[in-house]
């Protein structure tokens, strides 16, 4: 197979449907889009990298498809956007075009699907390693966007869904000898992530978050990032947190505040919004998991003690000096 | 220096300024942007990867931040359009977070610069390989977008510039012991393209193309792909390429055939436009090399015979079965 080819095989996975004016656009130098009126465009982008992010042998091709894109589409979710395009970066060695490819592209066809993008374009090139690269383009109606930087005082913190399955997930895979054991529901979260789109939507159309991010890396890290870029500080309770019921709590405490890979969303609200925040939206859990303060601190209450919470989520550049460990 | 550091040393490379409603967005899950009025927006993504497009002993990091950015700009420059803004995927080593970095940003700000468009976000990882990942969200506005797929024959094709000096420069860098020659023309076109920006949107705005693409593979390749991308075929003629003189031309023909990483522009201009393309347009030459043809092939005429051209330029996949040779 050579380059033409392997374009071919990715333009026919994502044939151009319906009244797009512009055809399909992977034979083109760059594609053509344009936003809806009144809307802004939200970008961004993630890595997986083979080695770093996923591995070959214990990560499904269809579940690699899948999970670069909903990675980058977690972000989009987290300022409230609709995802609308991608764009595909892929390296990977000549051997792995054919059925490696196919079932590749699967995962990332059903995740397209899913969260309502198309493929807009990319770049593809041959490599030892599998290298991905996605960037998302959403919409989002202008003054509707959360950021990470409006949370104040006071204001009380939700997360979706439960933390420290996936972290939990990719333990179960990669400890397991064999077959894939994919019907573990912590192991189909790791493999499968579903970002948080519908609520990052709706809290965004209704105005009732004042900060919003998602958790990649872990809450003890991207609550420290949330209050940085805000300016506050927080203080969480630890028999609040939505912990996985897989495991003793003891195990499932650290897992929670650490393990990173959720795609869940983490949101501050308004006091005088916090009654409108239902328990489930749409099958996904909402909790209250504790408040923005004004010292610039993340505190811990755990059993009536409070300490503060260190960061001790994932890092790729702290795990290359610390650990060595270098996949998430 | 942990992923937060890193972020805000890019970050400050790229200070948000004048009037951006949207602050500074690389301490966000996203970025915002809105297209001007009566805008598509142009997509593109390109990578340059360690050992596949740069090697870290001959390119120095300035030229790798300048070449990331020229590359996808160039595919915006293919359809008309300006860059704006773009996104960064980068990955590398602990190691290379300080003075290899500093440079990097370096080349990165000033080709942002000379080419006007804004870094909009990312995403990092550390690595033991460089890899980068760009992506340019370009405007141009409605009904103006060349693509490659509106050739027909009659069709004059023009190149613009030199063809194969790029090629050159890769040759001599490689060969070259001790210091870069950073003055020699052709490694400086090597290690520091100029997208065509200003041809490219000119030759929009007056609607004179009716096909357009840049030549990133060698003029062998890239015609094809215009040619299939638009049902038709072509002749051209040896003698009239702009080839490099600072080697024979025996050698240079080759050169200019098959040579990558030119990042010229391949251009159809109906015929009856011909006389409304100037010999050279702000300093950079046109040269009509050519013409599209009806039958489906690409044949090159020298020295009065006329032979079919075979596609010599660079393909990755190709590159790893037949060669072994990995960087272009």
């Amino acid at each position: 197979m050579d380059e033409p080819q392997l374009i071919e095989k990715i333009a026919s996975t994502f044939p151009a449907k319906g009244k797009n004016p512009f055809g399909l656009p992977l034979d083109d130098d760059a594609a053509l889009i344009t936003a809806k009126k009144g809307c802004h465009l939200v970008l961004t982008c993630d890595w997986l990298l083979e080695g770093s992010h996923f591995l070959r042998d214990r990560h499904p091709a269809d579940s690699v498809g899948w999970k670069c894109l909903a990675r980058a589409a977690s972000d989009a979710a987290a300022m409230g956007g609709a995802p609308r395009w991608f764009l595909l970066s892929l390296a990977l060695p000549g051997s792995h075009t054919g059925r490696w490819l196919g079932e590749f592209l699967g995962g990332l066809k059903r995740a397209a699907e899913a969260f309502g993008c198309k493929l807009a374009g990319g770049d593809t090139t041959c490599r030892d390693e599998i290298l991905i690269s996605v960037t998302v383009i959403g919409e989002i109606a202008r003054g509707r966007a959360v950021r990470r930087s409006g949370a104040n005082p006071g204001d009380l913190l939700f997360v979706t869904g439960t933390l420290g399955e996936a972290e939990l997930g990719w333990r179960l895979l990669h400890g397991h000898r064999g077959a894939v054991p994919g019907k573990n529901a912590a192991v189909r979260k790791h493999l499968y992530p579903e970002p948080r789109l519908a609520i990052g939507q709706w809290l965004a159309k209704k105005k009732l978050a004042s900060a919003m991010m998602d958790l990649s890396d872990g809450l003890s890290s991207d609550l420290q990032r949330l209050c940085a870029a805000s300016g506050v500080g927080a203080r969480i309770t630890a028999e609040r947190l939505p912990m996985t019921l897989r495991v003793p709590s003891k195990e499932a405490l650290p897992l929670a505040l650490h393990g990173g890979d959720d795609y869940e969303l983490l949101i501050a609200v308004p006091g005088k919004f916090a009654d409108k925040i239902p328990d489930v939206y749409r099958g996904v859990r909402l909790t209250c998991v504790g408040v923005v303060t004004a010292a610039r601190k993340v505190f811990l209450e755990e059993s009536g003690k409070v300490r503060e919470l260190v960061r001790g989520g994932w890092d790729p550049f702290r795990a290359e000096r610390t650990s060595g460990r270098k996949i998430r």
